[in-house]
């Protein structure tokens, strides 16, 4: 085999190996301090170790091999060893672990890859040991709590990688703005729902930040970085995670309205019940102000607030009416092309080419 | 001017100078992003540099000075550049406004340092624009991620920051284990609360993780390993550090019970009002147990529901009945003189123990 394999599923058994390792260690330390502690670190590695596609870790290290393997790469880049810059990737999974805990308190949400949200099954532990007190409160509480622990825990994984200095150094030159970036996104998300700022532009900002940027691109240079890319390839790899990062989403906004509950595995509509200001919905206002100011009344009145499974219907209905879902499903296929094409001009190894393809297609042609 | 100063007043203003030159960079970097992201950098800045002793990155910074000028020490510590140390230390300030700001969302509490908490803060942003949904609602969950921001640069301010990369490294092997304590005794108190366990020794454990490990213990551990201390004196340090931080903690208890409201700026009985389980009153509780149940039963009541003066100066009243405050009063002497005696046979330079025993004193004879 070998030591830079690029098959999905080599790689996320690679970085599960090592989010295991580090579960293991860190729990020896912490778990004796408490009962409680370590029933909330079993629930942490649970839930990082229990889901997940390893997305952010795979494109870090496709952007690793693929800098490696190309002509202007620094030549100490090569040199990592292999199992370190996995361990130092899969670093992404913990920062992950801290947005959706977090994002889950913020949103109420009561289930997360089917299973209950971390600050619900806190709430549980809390009722189960017969504990005074609101438990509700008590679960979020201690959730906040466990989302600063794993947003810590991933930057030790990274700090104390077997990764050289001089690669953590140009690591830390993408890792701190996708962190900064992927915070601001979300409070960019929560602040454009709260002004009623219903501006395309402003969806695609949120975008670029919270799913561009922390999906793809900034995963993408950072595994570059590790791997002594130059600038030009880096420059490609941000462009490429961009597009194909804003395509993402905008599939993303499809399925949120369209989406086959049988396959998505969440409520028909179910964007539309939790009210997320999308792109798509943006698009479609825009449309509705223009032709059909009733319907765009209707749509606003029921984003957020309809419940029923004929009220979601009728607001699917309405956007599915306007030429929003044509532009989008247009524009989805423009964004995956131009990345692909900025990829094709990066002179890089056909085997990183064809993963970075196929993910680039996975993330933009799935029905889930 | 040494270019290793021990002054208090001047060791923060050089922090500060770091930290506000953190804020420059940074936010050239993200105010561009939006006008509500710049708002929330300006509330975060505004937090940090407007209050606080840096108590944390004096006690680093004496750590490191004291590890150069010591027997044992890798000379290489003592060729980093101060500048770097300070800038490495100063890190410790982000750190702690991430756990104040989400403490205080945990706590519900309206005011820190006598200015609006940051969940505060962010509501009256949402309410001063107008915009739509529960302010109170959109402060939290902002909060939250203000928090994750503050959280984040800390280690971007370490890791970044121009200690050699096997400081950094030797660095992480206190800062690691600390941010992980910090948070798990906030839990640890949390949780001993809910499950109303009153032992003396429980509230010993929080003590132990929630301010000795994190105010003093690491902090001087984490300036040590910049220095390249060996374990001798890491050891110390660290013994140190427990036992004057659990003397600054035990002065704290009786502050939140006895402290004068001229003098600390807090409410009289504020602890009583909040109904913090601190190991003074764990340990008034088990001597009225046994001596007078009824006083006990009082007490057990009014903790944390009590809100007029009268039955707040009752409450302190039955605790200053029972022998628990002269024994914490003696603890906290005894502590200290162990803590100090621990330093003394460290081989430390004078001026380094002296500035120790100073903010040792400060910390445990305090009247605010």
């Amino acid at each position: 085999m070998t030591s830079h394999p690029l098959d999905p599923a080599t790689v996320k058994a690679m970085v599960d190996e090592h989010l295991a390792g580090f579960f293991r260690s860190t729990r020896a330390e912490l778990d004796p301090i408490d009962p409680f502690i370590a029933e909330l670190n079993a629930e942490i590695e649970d839930f990082v170790l229990g889901g997940g596609k390893r997305v952010r870790p795979l494109f870090a290290w496709a952007g690793y091999v693929g800098a490696v393997t190309s002509p202007g790469a620094d030549p100490a880049g090569a040199e990592e060893d292999p199992s370190a810059v996995i361990e130092a990737v899969s670093a992404l999974e913990l920062i992950q672990a801290c947005a959706l805990i977090h994002d889950d308190i913020i949103d109420f949400s009561d289930t997360r890859r089917g299973y209950p949200t971390m600050h619900r099954r806190i709430e549980s532990a809390h009722r189960a040991r017969g504990w005074s007190g609101d438990g509700e409160r008590f679960g979020t509480s201690v959730a906040i709590l466990a989302g600063d622990l794993a947003l810590a825990w991933a930057d030790d994984i990274l700090a104390r990688s077997s990764i050289s200095p001089a690669a953590l150094s140009r690591a830390w030159t993408a890792w701190a703005p996708m962190r900064s970036e992927v915070i601001a996104g979300q409070i960019l998300d929560i602040s454009i729902e709260a002004a009623r700022d219903e501006r395309p532009e402003s969806a695609r900002r949120t975008i670029l930040l919270k799913t561009a940027a922390y999906t793809i691109e900034r995963p993408l240079h950072f595994g570059a970085a590790i791997g002594g890319a130059d600038d030009r390839l880096i420059a490609a790899y941000r462009r490429f995670g961009q597009l194909v990062g804003t395509a993402f989403q905008l599939r993303d906004d499809l399925l949120g309205v369209f989406g086959d509950p049988q396959v998505t595995g969440k409520p028909a509509g179910d964007d539309l019940r939790e009210g997320k200001r999308t792109e798509l919905l943006a698009h479609a206002l825009v449309h509705l102000d223009a032709t059909d100011p009733a319907a765009a009344a209707r749509l606003r009145r029921g984003i957020g607030s309809a419940t029923s499974d004929d009220e979601i219907a009728e607001l699917s209905g309405i956007i599915a009416a306007t030429p929003a879902v044509a532009e989008t499903e247009q524009a989805i296929a423009e964004l995956t092309r131009s990345g692909i094409e900025v990829l094709s001009a990066a002179e890089l190894s056909p085997a990183v080419t064809g993963v970075l393809v196929d993910l680039a297609h996975a993330a933009t042609d799935r029905r889930h």
